[in-house]
């Protein structure tokens, strides 16, 4: 059995427990939902008023060069890729996930003139299918988006196959699969991998370089929280940046840019994935969560995710039972997030009445509750009572009433 | 002779005079560089710390409801309409110029699959091209872009022009093209339309649906006062949208975002150039930009704008004659929009020299000195204590020291 005393009694041990008085939280409210939309780091209030009204509004157009907005993309790409394993120079800030993987799918297939053939999982989130969709639909060579279970992703890989993108952690699962062997796995037979890093970045360690990644993409206001909408951040293997070449050539990614030259010449290095003016109050609201990041390192972020996934696991099982939940989130370590997943018939509701309740997870269609755990704020104390207030739901049926069963859901 | 009394005496009759003062402008700097970062609105500082420590840090994943950030993209963008003579409907702020550049050109050249040339201008904001030039090696097709100078691009066109993409307003000479004018010779010869507005949005009146623009793209960070990298807006005429395929097919264009479907489905209208999630906070913060602009009319910043370019145009003859300063902005009202640009061969230190008195303009290479001048906040005064500092450099030769001659210039 699992006790309320004993999830406080983590809570006094936990070498991140003071992190979580460096977010603005607000009060009474057990946030779980860090994987769609990451919590505000308390220095982002002011270091935002600063940018607004001292660098843009008092120095105005001088803080290009004086506050380094001219550097943020690489500067902050640099701080994420000391988060997910990269070298210097090869991690970039810019843009959307969408964006960042349109443009490292096309430069991959580039690279792959003979084959034809995108492999990706089944039941990913979407917009990189999408992506995949829009620019197949616009290159002669006709390209194919094959989609399979996990389970059939290695004897997919064949010689057809230009590009394995494939998410690390499911939006939806938290299943998480193992970056080093699939990526060999690519490799053996001429493939490249892309990652879309978008629920691991911040969440899980990653070792891009050591794994022998290709390209990597990521989200930035789910664990870095970068604030909503935050830019997102784009890795390229050094090895493959002189081949880099982007269908988004835009003037950021030139190698002079204020010389205002006529004809399109990418810079070296990671710098022709940037395209057009950097959104500098965005980027420097993220600047702050990387860098609160950086104060602990990912080995002490994974224990205690772990161990929180592992609490909600339990819990879930011993308040839980004969209520129809079914965990759906892999129960082994090497193959989870941070994240549980439970599947239930009344999901959607059921998100709804514990939101009422001040139990933030979300849901996603057509029958998850999904509860991220951002170990830098969640405590052991909010996984307990997100559980307690499942089950008094549960037992009470109050879930079940007209204002939770209104549709409408948004990440 | 023009005097300062006189400068004095407009501001006092000035019917925009009371702007000024809902600018955060910094003490005793005459800014004249808004087309290249606009100023801020003192009451985006509040409005941001709202957005950042009431919306994202208090309701956190709520607000993508209660607050409205998942209309904020079409919300801004109508407002944006109202400026530029658009229907609702028709403009939509999403990423970055150059982004929405690549989706419109990409999305007219669809629409002409007999046609192989995207004509431009030579000398415009090079990113434009830069973006047609990264499309085209993209498609098998093969485009060519053409350039030629404004005095032919008439003659041009004909049965090959796939698209007409060209600057309303020329970032550097401030030259500005007849809209109606141009967009119907395009059209005579079967050819789409596509006008980037960076220059123009804000700073003279624009009537997109009467002149029956096709597609046309706008910047968000100059006279829109929206902030450093501010997102951006794209326009699509209403009679082209069922047509609209981008290859740029993120989930924010999907018709159901939210319901995860396997296969991107394009959204109906304009939201079809949404792509990934949106900048909540930069598009908040150009939000309160374009909401001041909306409580006057563009008719009365235009008649500021070119009294202040005449004044400024008139100074330049009465102060600077035989200093070897030429003015290439045209003179007749209907050829230019809000700045003033000055040939000189000591552009560059004259321009540095001229910020370190107080004078903020800009340097465009090899030898433009640029003035814009943002109706809102640019009163008579700065105009002549702008080109009276200008004189008294000249006059004592005191641009011409080491630290001004050193290089790197930037936006």
């Amino acid at each position: 059995m699992i006790t309320l005393q004993q999830c406080v009694a983590m809570d006094e041990r936990d070498p991140l427990g003071a992190f979580r008085g460096r977010f603005s939280l607000p009060e009474g409210v057990v946030y779980l939902d860090g994987n769609s939309l990451g919590a505000l780091p308390a220095a982002t209030v002011a270091h935002l008023q600063q940018v607004i009204a001292q660098q843009w509004g008092e120095r105005l157009i001088r803080s290009w060069n004086e506050a380094g907005w001219i550097d943020l993309p690489v500067r902050v790409g640099d701080k994420i890729g000391q988060l997910v394993g990269a070298r210097p120079g090869e991690t970039v800030v810019a843009d959307s996930t969408s964006i960042n993987l349109f443009k490292l799918l096309a430069c991959a297939l580039r690279l792959q003139p003979q084959r034809r053939v995108i492999l990706a999982e089944a039941g990913e989130f979407p917009t990189d299918h999408y992506m995949a969709q829009g620019l197949s639909a616009w290159l002669a060579a006709g390209y194919e988006l094959q989609r399979v279970p996990a389970a059939q992703l290695a004897s997919s890989l064949d010689q057809r196959v230009a590009v394995l993108m494939l998410s690390h952690v499911n939006y939806r699962s938290g299943a998480m699969h193992d970056m080093a062997a699939v990526t060999a796995q690519a490799h053996a037979v001429g493939a490249l991998v892309l990652w879309d890093l978008a629920h691991s970045a911040g969440a899980v360690p990653l070792q891009l370089v050591d794994c022998d990644v290709d390209f990597a993409v990521g989200c930035g206001y789910k664990y870095l929280n970068g604030g909503p909408g935050a830019p997102a951040f784009a890795y390229v293997a050094e090895r493959l940046q002189p081949d880099l070449q982007s269908p988004l050539s835009g003037w950021f990614g030139h190698v002079r840019p204020f010389a205002f030259e006529p004809d399109y010449a990418a810079a070296p290095g990671i710098r022709p994935l940037l395209c057009g003016t950097p959104a500098v109050l965005s980027m420097s609201a993220l600047e702050v969560g990387v860098d609160l990041m950086l104060e602990t390192t990912m080995s002490v972020v994974r224990e205690k995710s772990l161990a929180l996934t592992d609490i909600l696991r339990a819990l879930v099982v011993q308040e839980l039972e004969g209520h129809g939940f079914e965990i759906i989130t892999p129960q082994a370590h090497a193959q989870r997030g941070s994240q549980i997943s439970l599947r239930h018939p009344h999901a959607w509701p059921l998100s709804q009445a514990l939101i009422a309740r001040g139990v933030i997870g979300d849901f996603r269609a057509p029958d998850v509750l999904r509860f991220g755990l951002a170990p830098l704020y969640v405590s052991f104390r909010d996984v307990w009572q997100a559980v307690a207030r499942l089950r008094e739901l549960m037992r009470s049926g109050d879930w079940n009433r007209p204002e939770f069963l209104q549709t409408a859901a948004v990440t």
